[in-house]
């Protein structure tokens, strides 16, 4: 199993977690949890392989994944108690998720459909976010992102430093830390000062 | 006309007039009506086969599939008074519809798509259900079997079911009315003794 | 550039502003803006697309859709106490909009996926309708043209029309100025005298 493989387990169970905390908010069901645990784990690279035209889908021709986000809604609905007060650590931690997950987008964008670097930028962006977008459209609410928190952008702009470092360093491993760094960084700043992409109209 | 083709048809019609039903309570026009019964007949069949890359879509190949809808509204819209006291008679329909094409789209997945077994059930269920999910979310709700009802979780036994029977029987027509039945009695007992995948919170 | 690909952009760009407008009352912020802008001027040629398997999709293959839209997103942002006044205008050039995307999908689904006659008149109105359907969808709304105002039926005739005129007079570019003509009647009619699709329940 490679570090990569290994990561996108670790992320896909951390946004299964947050997915099914935010179902069990609105009084799903078991099967309710799970789906929406699944649509939040694993709708924004869904998304970006059926725009992109590129089959089999990844949980499709793996099951891991699907095992992964089981286990997820289990753990989520059997240690509710202990998750939930460990807001910060989790934020902490879908931070991390979405900086991967741009890299990884953007790459898969890049060398498997040979997209131009503005379309890789923005799949990126859409295999990090689209998932969260899915997640309240089925909950029947408007986006988050669309409302507030710089958070799209963040994997807009960190997916555009990914493009730049590659061009001027070799180090892949280095150029994707310091990405994901740029992400937290962004985002944390953002939080901290309650900056956002509105203006008074 | 083979017997499958023809319970296809029929599946799609029952579907539809019970998409039209439902449009109808929200009071949209007539051509929101058709747009709600079409994608409650067929919008489990073409997520599916999105999903699994498989073009051309049924309805798309053969316009049987539409003109059966368009029918399906005609007979809603025209016989609604006649139709709405016949509700237990449509539940039974509904049901015996949703277990025929959770096995149609678990062979399909499985011969066409080659898909694992766990993803075969999965996307049975995909077939029979997503249908009144994508329904509930073009009528702006959190989708009715996300909140109550076992629904899709029959589907899912039955689709195992019906794996394990084709295992030990070859005998696929009765294995595929053994599963209908299966699947009718769980839905039939759970709505009977109001079973649900709920818990206290 | 031809003639096409021009009118093709211009269009996406109202569509890109009229979306960014409906974004804005929904007060959503700069990316949700421009999400929105996005998906009301290319949802609808990419959901058919991705229905009939058409890939890389316009978009993807071509960014100068995605830059289109970045300008009319940042116009109305920064005129949009101008532009607001100019419904009217806009009510027309949505109105040409239309019938130019209905005609431009229409003749993509017959030439490219090669579909019967009846696909490609709803393929043409998904083309220039679904835009603003996802629009609605994603703002947490029932889509407007289930309940309103006769637009998608408009297309659905202008396109059986314009597959009439194909077949009894060689002239295209007049075809479809003629076509684009009746839709623009057929809309100015319906909402000049309140005719809408729905009856007395």
């Amino acid at each position: 199993m490679t570090l990569t493989y290994a990561l996108e387990l670790i992320g896909t169970f951390v946004f299964a977690i947050s997915g099914a905390l935010a179902a069990e908010e609105h009084e799903l069901d078991a099967f309710g949890i799970t789906f929406i645990a699944f649509i939040t784990a694993l709708g924004g690279g869904t998304t970006r392989d059926v725009l992109l035209g590129i089959h089999p889908l990844v949980w499709i021709a793996d099951t891991n994944y699907l095992l992964t986000i089981f286990v997820a809604v289990a753990v989520a609905i059997a240690f509710k108690q202990y998750i939930l007060p460990l807001r910060k650590t989790f934020f902490l931690f879908d931070t991390i998720g979405i900086g991967f997950f741009t890299i990884l987008g953007l790459k898969k964008a890049l060398l498997v459909a040979q997209v131009s670097p503005l379309i890789g930028v923005i799949m990126g962006m859409v295999s990090a976010t689209f998932g969260g977008v899915l997640r309240d459209v089925f909950c029947n609410q408007v986006p988050l992102i669309f409302r507030k928190e710089i958070y799209a952008t963040a994997c807009l702009v960190g997916a555009g430093i990914y493009l730049f470092l590659e061009k001027i360093s070799p180090y892949t491993r280095l150029n994707t830390l310091l990405t994901i760094f740029i992400i937290i960084i962004i985002r944390f700043v953002a939080v901290k000062y309650k900056l956002s992409l509105t203006w008074k109209r």
